[in-house]
């Protein structure tokens, strides 16, 4: 089995390769291959994503991810800009279905802000769309204004919009979620307002007849986002579009006051993958040695049970995490009095170790 | 001075009698006209906004506005919904800023989900447009998909997109908005994948020449609300589109745990005014006497300073709402023990006695 290693930029080498070296202990044969993604790709070859790392990303069963961005790529062409690369993995590999959860170890209950009643035990899953909306859809761009009250000035645009196929194929990932989980589902919208999530909405209550077993609800994306921050835990798994899904599964992230430890599976119609840590670049700590790599190493775990079939060793890895919180060891972002604080490369060690 | 009084639907009309009730103990010379809207409008002449209520609306100094939607009309046609007649005040008003503070009152610290040192003394003010983006942008509609992998299929879509006079006019609002208070703007964007957004912040970057005493910093909006649960108070004035405000500024009302509190404006270029809380309808409790009438009292309040230039009026109020909770009445949404618990009748008498 060939997975592609694409590290990225700012903490991205160093958390991925203390997943490697996670996967590595595992004691099976894959063929690991390492290619230059997003600034890295563009110090390379002068392109974000660059030919040869798409192709061994296509090539590959699967893809390991650190994270992309760095301040001193700001200034570049949008078209080069790090982020573009990982818009055009998920395009090009037709990665449509994101899953992000939101889970609150019980171990890190106080990294949260928000109150410990509200939070311990937070178990939830965002579905999110990944290749349609408003992310791709055209036209797009600058124009002169064709009508209204500022008729002749220049406007910016974007068109949403989302096909009956695309809208379907999503919530059947949502939905076979839920009934691996409290068997409830939550679809958000803005009906209210969008045509595109009227049929969105319309399209997803379709798909419920044939998962009768799933309780299905509809919810506005504006009180989604009121009841995240006031009873969360009533959630089990959400599905929404791309862009409502970026708002909402980085507001459920850090709810739980740890988005160091979350991972994220982006997924085809055939369960190939490519897996990455719900946080970013944080260059600012980058080259530290003191960065979480928790979140890519169970980042990996995703990567064996969806795209690699070893669910076994899914669980030894998930396992072995929660042996190392149950330790008290804390990366600095996760850090509270009365636990030991350790480096990168000691937590990824101490992962091995657990295994 | 003309005000419409539109109270609407569920809690919508207990709430503006006392709102009203204040208004009149202030010893001013108002002319009160009351017009059914929402729901009622529905109800009375068949369409969420009539005719004669817009006419109103356009005529009147300034609007009060109560809250519109009940379950009961989720069946009918869009057009036809309550919610429409919101969209439609904003848009034949021109109300293109809407002002939501976000303020948490010390003796509310409690009512927060997040911690107290997270929350405790929030003050932000969210500056939402309201008359453009993805909310009325053409065309729109349910049509055959005409490319890519899903033509020829249905596919609903929506047109986002922001003129440069429109993004400076609520850019203006805003910049003087952060003036009056500690001089911060954060504008929130897309700009990474939007090209209406990479508009958006070119022009805000653009006004800000204008106001050099401002200090401007531009957030992705997944970021901002992210920032928001992990540390909200680091915020002063965020400025965004129609899309990610009504999100933003719904998450940023729930963190004070208080949403009954806080009121808001929408303004017109001539600082024409509606005025209306940031809750909903709440059809659950219509009825019973139970509602807080305090966010709709301080949007009268907002109406006096904005629209009716009677500053010495709007602060008398604001500070007899401070007195109650002082004197420790709470409705049952605030209610926590060792306080009092009153009822919406209760509560507006007691605003009353104290101006
Ligand atoms: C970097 C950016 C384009 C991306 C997105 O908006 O999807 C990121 O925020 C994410 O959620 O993975
Ligand atoms: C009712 C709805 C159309 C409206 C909106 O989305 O603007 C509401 O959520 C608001 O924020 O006032």
């Amino acid at each position: 089995m060939k997975i592609a290693i694409l590290p990225g930029d700012g903490i991205g080498p160093e958390i991925v390769t203390q997943a490697v070296k996670v996967l590595n202990a595992l004691g099976e044969q894959f063929e690991l291959e390492t290619a230059p993604v997003g600034g890295a790709g563009y110090e390379a070859s002068g392109h974000p994503l660059p030919d040869a790392t798409l192709q061994l990303a296509k090539d590959a069963d699967a893809v390991l991810f650190g994270a992309v961005g760095d301040w001193k790529y700001d200034t570049l062409d949008r078209p080069l800009r790090p982020e573009q690369a990982i818009l055009g993995l998920r395009k090009n590999l037709g990665l449509f279905g994101n899953l992000r959860p939101a889970i609150l170890y019980p171990e890190l209950a106080n990294a949260s802000t928000l109150k410990p009643e509200i939070v311990s035990g937070l178990d939830i899953l965002i579905v999110r769309e990944l290749t349609g909306d408003i992310y791709f859809g055209q036209p797009r761009g600058v124009r002169e204004c064709p009508d209204g009250p500022f008729k002749g000035q220049r406007e910016g645009f974007d068109t949403m919009r989302y096909a009956e196929g695309e809208i379907r194929r999503i919530a059947h990932v949502a939905f076979q979620a839920a009934q691996k989980r409290d068997k409830r589902l939550t679809s958000v919208d803005k009906a209210n307002v969008l045509e595109t999530f009227q049929f969105w909405k319309d399209i997803v209550t379709d798909v419920h007849k044939e998962y009768p077993d799933v309780a299905l609800d509809h919810m506005y994306v504006d009180n989604a986002a009121m009841q995240l921050v006031r009873a969360p835990k009533k959630f089990d798994v959400i599905v929404t579009g791309n862009m409502f899904g970026d708002i909402l599964s980085d507001a459920a992230a850090m709810l739980t006051g740890s988005i160091g430890m979350l991972p994220s599976a982006s997924l085809d119609a055939n369960n190939k993958g490519l897996y990455e840590p719900s946080h970013g670049s944080a260059p600012d700590i980058a080259g530290k040695g003191i960065a979480n790599p928790l979140a890519t190493i169970l980042s990996a775990a995703m990567m064996l049970r969806f795209s690699l079939n070893k669910e076994e060793q899914a669980n030894r890895i998930e396992n072995a995490v929660k042996k190392v919180l149950a330790q008290g060891l804390r990366t600095a972002d996760i850090y509270e009095a009365g636990t030991t604080k350790v480096g990168t490369e000691e937590m990824g060690n101490a992962v091995v170790k657990a295994l």
